[in-house]
């Protein structure tokens, strides 16, 4: 590999532009301003545009009338990471493990190692000639890992300046390594936090324990009532939109490697469990979910503090399948937990924030396109396939751009995005270079 | 008042002696050292004792045969407190109130400001002519707020030195200012905390959510489990052992002042409700409960991590009342949490602090004597109550001492004790001087 491709991976893993957190504002700018400064640096005309919060970068090469336009989106911010998640190396200090031929990082893999390879495939196509008669835009938020509340209003406002013919995203999944995969549906998202709210203070257990509601015990009783025995989402009407699966995606994920081993093997689960009836991949791929994010009450240090705790909280984060509608399941949710709160606690609701499911036909002219690509990046087999984590914005790129959105993952199954020891196999990072350079000479054809 | 208690007390109160955090073992020492120097400037004979942890304080005047002897028991340590749980003032720096005559600080109820009553009760005694006919030993823990682990190895070993015919304990409640209250029966506790495991890190909830099970799913249905619908713990033989209420109790306590408006306006609680068939009363004194005292799991930060979290816990502590026992309800919670734990996560239980339930009878000869102390230091009309609390030791004079203990509480309904901007009155604080004197004049009689 490129020295200089590596060393920018490198920079580029060390600002810690994690998007939650407020105190992580100016190096998420810093992030962005380095991604200009890249973009402009290897020929194209890069700039950085004002959000609400963290700003958007956009980058092109010279437009031409009469040619077809692809956006290729990323994102350049990342979830939060701290060592005492179980990280074994500092999140933000990137390591080469030589041997393994990876990287460790937090935003490896989600999103910086994806997006930067199609960066540096078209720095290689500029010093090799110029790229495919192609008009070429890169979009790059720092708002993907908070729902890209700012995103939306930005296409609307830059709706010309970011007109196109078809998205490329890096920022999915391969079924195994080697193995070229294009992904045609993606899980969407709907969040929520929930305070049941009790006495004024912390009581004692003893004087008072036995006539007042325990705000916890609310809590937990509330979470308990989102699934059934067969963990199905429990939530009135919860299911009434979900699509079938089509039998022709049940047979070819029948097929995929992988499965329910590597799954176990990469989790540390030994049983899985999910909604009776379907595999572990139609579960994680096309099946809706209700996921605790995280919940909280009372005391939770060393020793005991004998207390009936005066609140409780939890986050609260569903999965949706097309046609599932996220204000919708947000509506039903809520009256789900409203009607399940006992009296005697208060409960407050505030949305998170959410976006649609979604599907395109893999066999359209682009999709046929990106199969090419990735045939001619990989060789062998390619992998059709769903995911179960969410994009929302390509819902957007559809819905005020127009344009259907090619989903061209290089994650691999462990690399662990969203948890400790994030990271990106050097090996992807190459093919992903090279997945842009014959991605843009197909879809130039 | 006179002001040279006022500043015993303040200094008593600025000792950081929380028994529960391993930091403030410092401060628990320098607590124990202080109280030595104070009783034994009064004219006792005190010293210092050494458990594997927290020291044990004893005093005692010069004892002679022939006499009755009474132990005073009080624990100089304290309840965690910080100004994020909500506090006015700093915790550890004792406000005196003039207007409302009261003070504010971690321990001035509970139990502090009680047990230097006692001591300062025996200090005017001893400048005002001395003590009545009586061997008095005080004895002074620091670990009553984690369940007393050393005291009991303690009693027995110095069973001899400790011998006493009846036990004096102010750490209990009156039931308004001013009325007397004798407390004859106390819950028992029996602590536990559980872990629930699933994957070996956090999870992308989008990848992996609803073919792993989530453990604070798992954690919330385990809590969910404890109590029916109607309130009642649902764990198979918890009430096997419980004696029903006797008549003459349920029909004393609807007379007492108080009730659900005051534990309304205390609590801060709209709508109370707990055990069907119970009042309120009976369900904080006299029922035994599940409660969780604090549970976690996942992200608790600011926005939103969507994850499905590594593990889950959950305190829990029940409150026990005759003839339950700790040891039996350990194991049933626990025989209940291993039942109820779904599959696809590991269950962990670590059992905490226990003690027994207790109850006395107030018409004993020492019971007699200390209902007339009460009518002389308060005058009116005498409460006869159980309390909701728990102070396992009681349990342990019996057994080891052979002597029953005469329940004396000073604290009152809004003391907050284990809470907030914890007070104390410093009429009880003078009253509490003056019930001294009386009771040891009562009981060498």
């Amino acid at each position: 590999m490129n020295p200089k491709h590596l060393e920018d991976l490198l920079t580029y893993l060390r600002f810690k532009s994690v998007s939650t957190d407020s105190e992580c504002a100016g190096d998420v700018r810093k992030c962005a301003d380095w991604l200009v400064e890249k973009l402009n640096r290897i020929g194209l005309r890069a700039s950085l545009h004002e959000t609400p919060r963290h700003p958007v970068v956009i980058a092109k090469n010279e437009h031409q009338p009469g040619r077809k336009t692809v956006l290729i989106y990323g994102h350049y911010d990342v979830q939060p990471a701290a060592m005492e998640d179980g990280w074994d190396t500092e999140p933000f200090e990137p390591v080469v493990d030589e041997d393994r031929g990876m990287i460790f990082a937090r935003g490896a893999t989600d999103n910086k190692g994806q997006n930067l390879a199609h960066i540096l495939g078209m720095q290689e196509s500029l010093e090799d000639g110029g790229l495919p008669p192609l008009n070429v835009t890169i979009l790059l938020e720092g708002e993907e890992e908070i729902g890209s509340p700012n995103l939306e209003p930005f296409l609307r406002e830059h709706r010309d300046e970011l007109a196109c013919d078809v998205v490329a995203v890096s920022d999915t999944g391969m079924v195994s390594p080697g193995m070229g995969t294009l992904t045609y549906g993606l899980r969407g998202i709907a969040c929520l936090e929930f305070k049941v709210r009790g006495p004024s203070e912390d009581l004692h257990s003893g004087v008072f324990g036995g006539a007042v509601v325990n705000p916890a015990t609310a809590a937990a009783r509330l979470i308990g009532s989102l699934h059934g025995a067969d963990w199905r989402v429990a939530i009135d009407g919860f299911y009434d939109r979900v699509e079938p699966l089509a039998d022709w995606e049940r047979k070819a994920w029948a097929t995929l490697p992988g499965g329910e081993e590597e799954t176990k093997s990469i989790t540390g689960v030994g049983i899985l469990d999910g909604e009776k009836g379907y595999t572990e991949l139609e579960q994680r791929w096309a099946r809706p979910t209700a996921e605790v994010n995280g919940m909280g009450s009372g005391y939770q240090g060393e020793g005991s503090k004998t207390i009936v705790p005066r609140e409780a909280m939890a986050k609260l984060s569903f999965r949706l399948v097309p046609d599932q509608e996220p204000d919708e399941i947000l509506e039903l949710a809520e009256a789900h937990l409203k009607k399940h709160c006992p009296p005697g606690v208060d409960l407050e609701i505030e949305r998170g924030h959410a976006g649609p499911p979604y599907v395109i036909d893999p066999n359209s002219d682009y999709g046929l396109a990106a199969q090419q690509a990735l045939r001619e990046t990989f060789g062998g087999e390619l992998a059709l396939i769903r995911e179960g984590g969410s994009i929302p914005i390509v819902q957007s790129f559809k819905d005020i751009l127009g344009a259907d959105t090619l989903l061209l993952g290089l994650a691999l199954p462990d690399c662990q995005i969203h948890a400790a020891n994030e990271n990106f196999y050097l090996e992807s990072f190459t093919s992903g270079i090279k997945l842009n350079r014959v991605l843009l000479k197909e879809l130039s054809c």
